[in-house]
């Protein structure tokens, strides 16, 4: 079974979960314009303005433009398959009252991007089709089946991140080996992206920033792309990488320190930020279980990490990771109004999250560590092995 | 100077030309979800909910997460960035109230996918931002100055674009050179591809069909992957492909016939049906110049493949090119409901449009011709060399 094949069973039986009577994305261009939930449905692009369509009673029909025809029948996903030329209009208001739905989601979310694929334009398009029907009233948020649909991961998808975290591992611990002092930010990443290269692997997320290089004090900070800035004796080194393999992702971070002359003991304050770190992430995986709110483990570690005198880390403590590094929905962030709603949302069993608070060391660097557990019926088990001490050089 | 700097200086005269005040695009994790606007306004990608501001005075103000802000900085474009943690709400109605806009564009647009970048959750959250403020209802699409922002390509663009069509050019007539038959769809589109990888570049669409190759009666039909179907003795071959060169597209199809016998005489129909196709290309081609409206260009083709007896070709008789192949904006197509407004864009002088009709032969193929054309003061000019006869194997 295909891993689309897979998830479109599963989006039945959440509809059913949810009281959902039907589900529509609507995207066009999407090679330009993608909609995130596509890769998860369909498996492909398309270019004309597509909708695909699936009931609670497991029903799926697909409404292309005609040149999409052959690509979309032959995944096999949507048993009818409506080829339009000049508009899909009549073709979705006949589906539409045959089926008569109650409730029909659509994929617009103000929290989760990987729910809102539908574009203004395209709502817009479709709210014209709906006029003068009574199913203009009754479209809501798609953010509930999405989130589930990509949080809920299968022992595939499970596979294939466990084997994009083992790759990841085994890069870093080749990095560790080549590491030194006098190479710059932008040497360290070199190093990482040929472990990728030859392993003929893609990054996780934009080659700009992944890997992300950062050592010793005041360096640019997360999202930034590795500089000149060399390695110096008594500098905290912090890379964040991860990898794609079979189209799933891992994300990692992990810490250096470099000696300032063979023998010397890790300074006390560099040494206390990593401990730190990797205790508040203990703490937080201890907290994470199916049902708790992600901000409640978001503050777990929060407070580890303030209680011992460090600054707030200014991001999530965690987010979900899937076929994106960044995988939407539920978030192990603080009530902040940018994340919306996502800190409201409940740990779900199958959900696979990343863990990476931070802490910055003045004068020397930033701490962080970064790994990445799945929740289980009760608690979470460690897809990544924790770093568990400072690595030094 | 780079395109992006060139692009926002264009995209504030034309907000005076449409008499527009302010221009947002609103964009977060745009790697996943990407608006196209973002490669022509900034060339980078952003992480958290974002917000770049261009007034028709000229002021550029990016609003970006803390984490963004370094790699925003370092652009040079936006001379105020203004970072934020929680929330950009404040900051958001704080430059409003300061510019106190009347028109106010934003990216959406029901026909044209590249002016439709906002995602109708994002319009939510603006919406929300602006509600108890006179600015909820000075929105209006910003499709007007993406249209024009892509469509008027700089000599630098046409340049890019230029060279990605020599490039095309070298590979079909290498092609030429390797065609025989018994040669699988797949193996020519390896062809194909193994000529551009030789060149370090990529494809201009997806791999999946481009190349897209066609041989023979009752082939899939454009936007399908090539298949094992070998090329026999009597087959039409058509082959659609371009490359991206320094970020910029190509796009063209060639035709080719192979003979049953040597010395067999192209028979007559299909020889017809490429001169019906060729001529299409020319009158189209001598129609379009700066004002015309794009579906009086295709009228001109379209007319003449059927005035000559074939089937109406199932698409538009040509696109804009450009960062993307399909380039968005004012089209050659037809005026059906699914263009929406594009039919009755004018051109204008500075567009590339593709040129490509087609015309099904009974029993052999199809035969097209893809063309490039820029539009100048006073009618077109090719970029490619157009093909003027059927290439016989």
């Amino acid at each position: 079974m295909s891993i689309q094949q897979e998830k479109l069973s599963q989006a039945v039986s959440i509809m059913n979960e949810l009281d959902i009577d039907m589900w529509i994305t609507l995207v066009r261009e999407s090679e330009t314009s993608p909609d995130p939930v596509l890769e998860l449905t369909l498996g492909r692009n398309i270019t004309w303005l597509s909708a695909f369509i699936i009931t609670r009673q497991g029903d799926k029909t697909a409404i292309v433009g005609s040149l999409d025809e052959p690509g979309v029948s032959s995944t096999g996903l949507y048993p009818t398959v409506v080829p339009y030329v000049a508009s899909m209009r009549d073709d979705m208001l006949r589906i539409l009252s045959g089926a008569d739905p109650g409730k029909i989601a659509v994929n617009f979310s103000t929290s989760d991007v990987l729910a809102d694929g539908l574009s203004h334009g395209a709502y817009l398009t479709l709210k014209d089709y709906l006029k003068d029907t009574p199913y203009t009233d009754r479209l809501m948020s798609a953010g509930g089946i999405i989130g589930a649909l990509r949080g809920r991961k299968s022992s595939e998808e499970l596979e294939r991140i466990s084997c994009a975290i083992s790759i990841t591992e085994e890069i870093l611990s080749e990095l560790t080996g080549d590491l030194k002092l006098g190479l710059t930010e932008k040497n360290v990443a070199d190093i990482i992206t040929g472990g990728m290269k030859k392993r003929g692997l893609e990054a996780a997320w934009d080659i700009d920033h992944c890997p992300a290089v950062f050592t010793g004090p005041d360096s640019a900070g997360a999202h930034y792309s590795p500089t000149d800035r060399e390695i110096e004796p008594g500098h905290v080194l912090n890379v964040d990488f991860g990898v794609k393999y079979l189209e799933y992702c891992s994300d990692m971070q992990r810490t250096w320190y470099f000696r300032r002359s063979s023998g010397e003991q890790i300074p006390d304050e560099v040494q206390r930020a990593f401990e730190a770190v990797r205790d508040a992430v203990r703490k937080a995986s201890e907290a994470l279980e199916p049902g708790i709110e992600g901000w409640k483990v978001d503050d777990v570690a929060r407070s580890h990490i303030t209680s011992l005198g460090y600054e707030e880390y200014p991001h999530a403590l965690g987010h979900q990771i899937g076929r994106k590094a960044h995988d939407g929905s539920g978030l192990l962030c603080p009530r902040w109004e940018r994340y919306g709603t996502l800190p409201f949302e409940k740990v779900e069993k199958g959900q696979v999250y990343t863990l990476e608070p931070r802490a910055t060391i003045k004068g020397y660097g930033v701490a962080t560590v970064e790994e990445i557990v799945v929740v289980e019926e009760k608690g979470c088990r460690f897809l990544t092995h924790p770093q568990e001490d400072l690595w030094v050089i």
